[in-house]
């Protein structure tokens, strides 16, 4: 007979003050931490009244749809495009709103459904809590991810801001032309349904704080609620001097396992209960704009 | 040797049209399943430009709090209120803005810690998806719940559109004067650190398009920016030919059984890939307008 005994606590190695805060780990948090996203991946939208969203894509979770959407922004492909949807807790949704525009080249019609890629090549960080729709979640070259060990794939999670590429009835996957955030609870039920391609690292409150579309689900039901999309670029077409830069925290670093620590611990004069655990999408990797 | 072989699956006992959809089983429930919400709970809120929000409040779970908020409606405290708070994927929040504004009679200045209540008297239908942050998740009274085993103690859930009670640091609780709604991610770790004392159950769009604050945690820097609330009422008070009326879908009834499985389950010709669970803020009671 094997007595058994509680499993120790989990605890990052690294150490912290007593009531340190999320944010005060980050502050503490040293530079060689933090990883450059390559401006090469970054997506920027101006939309109309000097509104700028700027999205980081996830190649390594679907290439096909990743570089789609690279061609259709470097060859204008949305110019004349808009913000047509504005569904509350869901999405808001942006592209030529199903116009039959010509596609670039390069661009490929059809990808194939990038919903999941293999777990290979990823290096994934436990959350450490349980999560109600994988086995295992967690985190991977700055993402959110969810894993399917017997199937060994992981998925990028469908959290607030996330942006995904709309599509028609399955098997279309889209060709990218349509994008969307997320502006609500995240919808996770979308993971291994529909290419989650990235997520807007700045400027989300553009699309989380426009008029909700009155039309089923959420669409605009005038053309002049439409808001209209000025620019696309990617941000390696910017000049040097001007570009947007981001950067994430390590997930494998020691402040990284210390501010997931105290996400799920906060313990302070506000919070005067730890809740022990802490949903994947309440803690998403850190992301903050670079010098 | 004891033979071990895979659980069942959990289907309620209730049948359903292959391809059912969430709202196709709202649509086929029957009348009888839905519980209307009493006059005295709704809360309605009329913001500046025609907008109206109608909350439940929730006085099985925070009962001091709720007195104090329906005093606070029926004596007109917050004449000249204002929403002065909008935190992007996190809150809305109204009321005074820390003015000492004299209370009415009745008002409870420090009520108890609300934060859970006795798991007697609640009887609980699991949601049956593992929770980050309770053991046990489920339905109780029409509302999403955490439940506390070992303490016997269950806590309404914050998740979106839920309106909790704004707070000084501990030990204050809150008298219920500045009042929050949730617009984003459900911040489940306020659970048991803020009394939550009910739900936008219609308007929430109202709260969540408002353009966010740029000091820090999401306050107005200008008071020009604040959005007046022109009237606060109980429904009760309201002629019965024009007060607004909620039902809520019974947690017990066969139809929300129906719409829970299909909640995790969803096959039709969207979802290829049934996700096998849900959160319990991604499945909240379903609550609806009434004749």
């Amino acid at each position: 007979m094997v007595a058994s005994s509680p499993p120790p606590p989990v605890v990052p190695s690294v150490s912290f003050p007593a009531g340190a805060t999320p944010t005060s780990i980050l502050a503490a948090s040293k530079a060689e931490e933090w990883v450059a996203i390559p401006a090469d991946d970054l997506m920027v939208i101006d939309l109309a009244g000097n509104r700028r969203v700027v999205i980081q894509l996830a190649p390594d979770f679907a290439p096909v749809h990743v570089r789609n959407i690279k061609a259709l922004a470097r060859t204008g492909y949305w110019q004349g495009a808009a913000v047509y949807r504005v569904h509350d807790n869901y999405v808001a949704q942006w592209g030529n709103n199903e116009t039959d525009k010509p596609l670039p080249a390069g661009v490929v019609k059809q990808p194939p459904a990038e919903y999941e890629r293999p777990l290979s090549g990823l290096d994934v960080v436990p959350l450490g809590s349980p999560d109600p729709y994988a086995a295992m979640v967690g985190y991977a070259k700055g993402w959110p991810v969810a894993v399917d060990s017997r199937a060994a794939t992981a998925t990028l999670a469908h959290c607030y801001a996330s942006v995904g590429v709309g599509r028609d009835l399955s098997p279309d996957t889209g060709m990218g032309g349509e994008l969307y955030a997320v502006i609500g609870h995240g919808p996770r039920a979308l993971d291994r349904v529909i290419a989650n391609v990235g997520r807007v690292v700045s400027g989300i409150e553009h699309l989380s704080s426009l008029p909700r579309g009155t039309e089923a689900l959420g669409f605009y039901k005038e053309r002049a609620s439409d808001v209209p999309i000025v620019n696309v670029q990617m941000a390696s077409t910017i000049a040097e001097d001007e570009r947007p830069r981001f950067e994430y925290l390590d997930e494998k670093s020691q402040s990284f396992a210390a501010w997931l620590h105290v996400k799920k611990n906060r313990r302070d004069d506000f919070y005067i209960r730890p809740a022990g655990g802490v949903d994947l999408c309440n803690a998403t990797t850190p992301v903050r704009a670079s010098a």
